[in-house]
């Protein structure tokens, strides 16, 4: 809890107005879209510009108060949920598309802004910003760089990461850095650029960034490729990119998540095959049509029962649109929905599918599996719930067999979710003890109180995954 | 200097015939292609293996002893040079391929393969690793990493940087941790793979690498555009990519510099124009094709006098050689070759190009200026002579006008070379204060006695740009 002093001179900042410690707005902002994980902010302040979050942080560096930045709370891994309590950061007034660069194929941002929205305008103008969370609807650019969120185009285009060239940032001691700038090539120093993105608000505040664009590809098209048998799915994605073609979408969904997503979109979606992959490709019309030919023939050859190329851009949309509801699909059929991101290298999606669900048999789970194939980036799905202590158990479990199953493979806990406070208690699984040691010291020496986003990427206790905090 | 004791520790490591204190090949590694840098080492270490690179390291650090990695030495801003002793990291064990993933398009290799032979072995695979600095034909991998080496065709393909997956890293505490992998997406904890590319081996010491690889591209292109008048060389360059052409190659060479390629290499370059601009693109066919109808367009639209495309692959070729000569040639020419990477947006390069002709003659210096126009990335090289003291005054004044004027138009101090011994004392300039002390932190947190690749980023004293040490 604040003190009333400390909340009046937290007050006097951003003005009244913008820092709020009404109950039913504490509430709002005491978790995100991670089931399971919940705690109670001690306010929520609403910066109006850098200069105010510079003032915010230092202010809660002097008092050693949590700072949480939250974008749109779309968050997978609970990264945003204030496990230390804390001021919550809110961007609502620092949503503003600053300056787009058509002669250096930039856009310069403040943090709050949609995802969407900013494509929308970036595209307006011919230019094209690729990652493209499935949250874009809803998420903040802000969020997406915090966590170097990924999405469906990122076998071909790449992360938020590889779009992100500058930064100003706030350190936890207040004093406000700019990194990068409107440059293809910049090495004075430390790339701290990329070390903020995915830091998942731990070392600093992002109060704006340069982002990279692209020409947008003159056109797309986009196929559905049904199986009978995973494997044959499987070996597709990984014949398609052998076969030197790296479509813009590679996303493979399995028989649970197709029916659950035709019931939610109800757009004609076959739901008696055992596996789909939907595969987009883009660029100029001449390449696109002969990718596709090419796909369509390594699909047939793998065993691909049917192979259609989508008709008109509105059937694509539909199809992609479909994907990206796969989440809010699922979540409506069981009170908690447990969507995690394990990655392996795409020669070993078989594999990892494969083992996902002779995992969910032997713990008794049901577990859906969907996700960027061509990224190896899966997001096997449980839908439990979390009143049946006995069935979270062996749902600890089960994820648990996967997360290592994964690193077997090459893989990676976290694929583009982040680790959050969620799967702390696995990092060491993939970067070892000397790993998150090194990543410890950086935290410490940027942020010595730990005030920024505590509790997250370090594991500080036993706690396990699915436990409710405070 | 090292006891004879600590020498025979050493050696006990990595066997007799892998240290070397023999006065004349210290000597050998007392200097980079850095003009004026020059620093005696106290041994020469040829480690065969990880495990043996973990060990030297763990000594050095127990002991307080310098450790310098260092690839082929064709660094250019004096990164290699041992300004305070110690031990010089050779690779010449660790130079071999491990895997060559034709599923996952991923190659894992030793630091010290020459990058050229990679890139060769890569493309007889039909793929591509395009990170491809001047010196490729010379340098190391492992040299390419810690100095995130760009390139000609960093404009369409990025950075060395942007193809690095995972990385096997010995930390200054002998520590080996392992980062990222053969995966698209992957965001386990803080982006070490990143933070340590582009470290300038000041954070310890890269023993493998997995990298990204891409198709190779079916064909490709070249272009040579004449100009009586760099203002509209320069806007050409802004004009092709605002017309959303990203071209794998755009290259600028001034008239100074055109006269002593053509020189060297004799293969016709014109040298009575103004400026060159050399651009190639690569693709399909039918997408080469049409922009190089469109570039070629709008070099004419932009008072270019001449546009002619290379007729053969191998006019095509020797257009490239020649431009990747450059330094070679320039370096003839007086005792003294100062090649800077000074770097802004590219929209202000005909700006940067004027004040950079505009600063020699006010300083009454020779600066011949090329680069990679479409990155903003210029290389004004200065043509001198160390021992006529006066003018090194005159040139270090006009070198730090240079960098104030690229930090005034939103550039950096360096684009591709890295900061090393020879720019430590303009990265303020760059990143200001709080920000040379983040990344100090950062340096203190992983590397607290401070013996890895010392003297390196971080300006220590009044020390100026061009001075011999020890």
């Amino acid at each position: 809890m604040l003190s009333e002093e400390l909340i009046q001179e937290l007050r006097s900042i951003v003005s009244h107005e913008n820092l709020d410690i009404n109950k039913a707005s504490l509430l709002v902002y005491s978790y995100d879209a991670t089931p399971q994980f919940q705690s109670m902010p001690d306010a929520v302040v609403s910066p109006r510009n850098t200069n105010e979050v510079s003032q915010v942080v230092r202010f809660c560096n002097k008092h050693h108060i949590p700072v949480v930045p939250r974008g749109s709370g779309t968050n997978l891994s609970a990264g945003t949920t204030p496990v230390e309590g804390g001021v919550v950061l809110l961007f609502k007034h620092m949503d503003q598309i600053l300056d787009l660069d058509e002669e250096n194929l930039t856009v310069t941002t403040q943090p709050g802004i949609i995802t969407k929205d900013l494509i929308d305008v970036v595209e307006s103008r011919g230019l094209f910003y690729p990652p493209d969370p499935s949250s874009m609807k809803i998420s903040q650019i802000g969020g997406n760089i915090n966590e170097n969120s990924g999405g469906l185009r990122g076998l071909k285009y790449g992360v938020t990461r590889d779009y992100v060239l500058g930064l100003e940032i706030v350190l936890p001691n207040g004093e406000i850095i700019r990194t990068g700038g409107k440059l293809a090539k910049d090495v004075a120093g430390y790339d701290l650029t990329r070390l903020f993105v995915g830091s998942e608000g731990t070392l600093g505040i992002v109060t704006e960034a340069t982002l990279k664009l692209i020409p947008k590809p003159e056109t797309k098209k986009t196929i559905l490729a049904l199986y009978q048998d995973l494997d044959a799915a499987a070996k597709s994605v990984s014949a398609i990119i052998a076969n030197r073609i790296v479509p813009a979408t590679l996303e493979f969904l399995d028989q649970p998540t197709l029916q659950v997503v035709e019931d939610f979109a109800q757009i004609g979606l076959p739901t008696e095959v055992k596996a789909v992959l939907l595969i987009e490709q883009d660029g100029p019309p001449s390449v696109v049509a002969k990718d596709m030919d090419e796909i369509a023939k390594i699909c047939r050859e793998h065993k691909a029962v049917e192979v259609s190329v989508a008709k008109t851009e509105e059937e694509a949309e539909a199809l992609t649109t479909a994907r990206r509801a796969a989440l809010s699909a699922l979540a409506r059929l069981k009170p908690t929905t447990i969507l995690e991101d394990a990655t392996v290298p795409r020669s070993e999606i078989a594999k990892m599918v494969k083992a996902i669900d002779e995992i969910a048999k032997k713990y008794d789970v049901t577990i859906c599996t969907f996700g960027h194939a061509g990224d190896g980036n899966l997001h096997p799905t449980c839908l439990t719930d979390v009143r049946n202590k006995a069935e979270i158990v062996r749902v600890e479990k089960a994820f648990e067999e996967i997360f290592k199953y994964a690193i077997e493979l090459g893989g990676t806990i976290t694929g583009e979710h982040g680790v959050g406070a969620m799967k702390s208690d696995y990092l060491h699984l993939k970067v070892g003890k000397a790993g998150i040691e090194a990543m410890q010291q950086i935290k410490t020496a940027l942020d010595p109180n730990n005030i920024m986003n505590p509790g997250k990427i370090f594991a500080k206790s036993e706690r396990k995954r699915v436990v409710v905090t405070k």
